[in-house]
């Protein structure tokens, strides 16, 4: 197995922003009358414009990030409401940050010092559920989980479940092509979008897409959208691909003495062909801040446990199951334990989903999301330990160890002088560890604001020159999420 | 149920072409200047310089197209050969024509007058087939088929699989993002894409993607280059998704006496929660056509005709086709008829898969490829079969009716004065009428050069200039496939 090299090198040279980073801020008079213009434009819009509301939005769950205070936060109702506010903001050369719930964890919708925040909390509609086509038409602003449960109402499922689905938006998950717990089965945010309608940079409201399910005429800007974070567009509206609800999971825990061996049966789990629609990841001190925090009687011996769900027809989960279970206990499994009802299951399912409140009882915790083929998920795993010792960071590990993806957590006191430098550096090496492994710095989370510095490390400098020149093309003026992505 | 609108508005103005449409078509002289010049450049490059061999590369399968000769036709072995031929290209301002196997149906490959057709037939490798990480690396040219085959082979399966597919690349597949039988479960060919090489129009060869399952650095380039038919870039290589092989299909075959029946079978079939790995139809023309052809003893008084399979693990295929017969049933079928064996499925599969080849003993064929929501199909086939009549048309219409996606063949005898006016006027009210159906001219084929005039009437201004701007980003001097797509 290759040796992942850990030379620090540290990040590499910070990428010229496109577009409106040489802008100056507008001067406070100027500030007030832009506020001023925008309340005249749009009388009947949602405008805060108080010190104390404006710092609410400076934030999003990222932490170790420079933040701004915006300009001032709008929160429109409609799609027009929101390209007449662009509209206005185009006009002024007033740059724009838009924001779902802000919950992500890459600062893309963190505050920009003179930028106008647009939050789509307003804009909460499921417009629609269309149980023949099996499609849905959604504002961006409702959150994941509620979507879920309507559509779930009517025996259909909306695949996308971020750990954070209770509070997450939908405008957001389309942001950062947010994954979750079954993407390894279902996809991503992107694989269930069949349309969307999208705010330019110049007011222009494109719809692009619908219920249908194949469309082949022209390019696909919807899948562009999709993941750029804002930085091309704002999305309005979406149509989402729905399943049949498929049958109750069926799940199984199993404990291993050692990571290496927790990913043997990982690969064995596809080498068997099994399709789980859960295949997570615990690493020792995960199991224990989860078992902690919600006394699940876990072995916390373990220094690894995997979460395996299945959601086959009838008889079919629960042998797609015992095969697991016998992949699992080849590898050398020390214990493989079934959930006996859905009530245990759902236990194990949220101690996997709380994973990330369970560790920040510990201290401040700042997640990452590195990336590899699935193959090499061991050594990624060997390479974040090495990383984490050597800067004397506290890391915990988990994640969607299926699809490669995984969260190591650094866990700081939270006076830790250190914390800032030694992050960055562990991130610096993690990353191109990751990417070295054939891999990626954000497998879901997105480069936002936090990992803007590495794009070029990971996609090469052509391939950057590619963004941004369509960046350029769709935002000339560089008003949308600028500093963001690219 | 709406009534379409079928008044005939004739083609809208047809848009003006991106780029090179303007630039003049060297003299003869400069061709054989550039061709000598490319010989220098590139001694060890495959150049085809006569007027014999460049007739070869002048049309695609499509019908009714203007098309012109190649300048000259290049067959490049790597991507190091490719790129150089582009930078000779866009030194001279010479268009390029990327071409696959010639199978397309939307004259996206046919040639055009002082273009140099870039075939990449000689770049057929499969570098490589990862069963641990499911992902194989391909060169554009491998066909279809032989791909499929080879990773059968080692217990594998890639589901895209149009019509064409024996006959059919990759590279082609991935211009139009290629559908086929088995989308309807598994998708188009963009579902199974994970990475791309591309040479862009200056000749720098971007990586984009790899085989991790998950990536959300930067951009979703590789899903923008899939589907943009060789207008944004040359795809010199291909990452592949494969999933474990399914079992054995099993088949089902319904006859219905109306059109209509067989809709409310479609519709009954998703309301049930299946999931059936091909959901074909052939209407009453098609079914005789085909029957003709290959005595497969079909009920050929029937006006419409499913063809539905399930891969579903074990017992559960013979279930989700048993639900799949009572939903037929159900819905007035007047015969449901299960393969008895493989043998006889592979001859049901074969008869939809050579439908075209069937209707093309009746005369010159031209095959359409419109798409709704699938609870919009009946009105489809109304508005079809309204249009044929009018402009006494024969037509048989077929396809993936389980994602909405048809195909009407109009059958013109071959020295029919009338077919060009007969085909212009049925395709715009086609398109019109699936447009407002909340569908698309081309749910699979691609626009190419066929269909381009029509892309503003469903993607809206706005959309075909974002479109265009994201064309002349990366394309600034027009090169690559000039006047397909845009």
């Amino acid at each position: 197995m290759a040796t992942v090299d850990l030379a620090v090198a540290g990040p590499p040279d910070v990428l010229r922003p496109v577009g409106p980073d040489a802008r100056p801020i507008l001067e406070p008079s100027a500030q007030a009358a832009f506020v001023a213009k925008v309340r005249a434009a749009l009388p009947d819009l949602r405008l805060l414009d108080d010190p104390t509301d404006r710092e609410t939005y400076r934030r999003d769950e990222t932490e170790y990030l420079e933040t701004g205070l915006p300009l001032a936060v709008a929160l429109p109702r409609s799609t027009a409401e929101t390209a007449a506010l662009v509209r206005v903001c185009a006009a002024d050369g007033v740059p724009i940050v838009p924001r779902g719930a802000g919950t992500g964890l890459s600062g893309g919708a963190a505050g920009i010092e003179g930028a106008l925040t647009i939050a789509f909390t307003a804009m909460d509609a499921i417009e629609e559920i269309d149980r023949e086509n099996l499609v849905a038409i959604v504002e961006p602003g409702i959150i994941n989980a509620r979507f879920k449960a309507a559509v779930a109402d009517v025996g259909l499922f909306y695949p996308p479940d971020p750990a954070s689905y209770e509070i997450c938006s939908i405008g957001g998950n389309l942001g950062t092509n947010a994954g979750g717990l079954c993407c390894v089965k279902y996809g991503q945010t992107r694989d269930s979008v069949l349309g969307l309608e999208v705010v330019f940079a110049d007011g222009s409201v494109v719809r692009m897409g619908g219920k249908m399910v194949k469309d082949v005429a022209g390019y696909a800007l919807t899948q562009l959208m999709v993941g750029s974070q804002g930085t091309l567009g704002l999305v309005t509206k979406a149509w989402l691909r729905l399943r049949p609800a498929p049958p109750p999971r069926l799940t199984l825990v199993a404990f291993f003495a050692t990571l290496d061996a927790a990913g043997v049966a990982v690969a064995g789990m596809t080498a068997a062909g099994l399709d789980p629609v859960t295949l997570e990841l615990l690493d020792g001190p995960s199991i224990e801040a989860v078992d902690d925090f919600m006394s699940l009687g876990l072995d916390r011996t373990a220094a690894a446990m995997l979460l395996v769900e299945s959601d086959r027809p009838a008889t079919e989960a629960a042998a797609e199951l015992d095969a697991a279970a016998a992949v699992c206990r080849d590898a050398g499994a020390t214990d493989v334990v079934r959930a006996a009802d859905a009530q245990e299951a759902d236990w194990l399912r949220q101690g996997r989903r709380l994973a990330l409140r369970a560790l920040e009882r510990l201290g401040t915790v700042r997640m990452e999301d590195v990336g590899v083929p699935r193959s090499r998920v061991p050594e990624l795993l060997r390479a974040i330990t090495a990383i984490a010792d050597r800067e004397g960071i506290r890391c915990a590990t988990l994640g969607h160890v299926g699809d490669g993806n995984l969260h190591p957590n650094f866990i700081f006191d939270r006076d830790d002088p250190t914390a800032d430098e030694k992050t960055e550096r562990a991130r610096d090496a993690m990353y191109r560890a990751a990417i070295e492994l054939g891999g990626t710095m954000t497998a879901e989370h997105g480069v936002g604001a936090s990992r803007r510095p590495w794009l070029e490390l990971q996609r090469g400098r052509d391939g950057v020159r590619v963004m941004r020149s369509i960046k350029a093309a769709l935002d000339p003026q560089g008003l949308l999420n600028p500093g963001r992505v690219l």
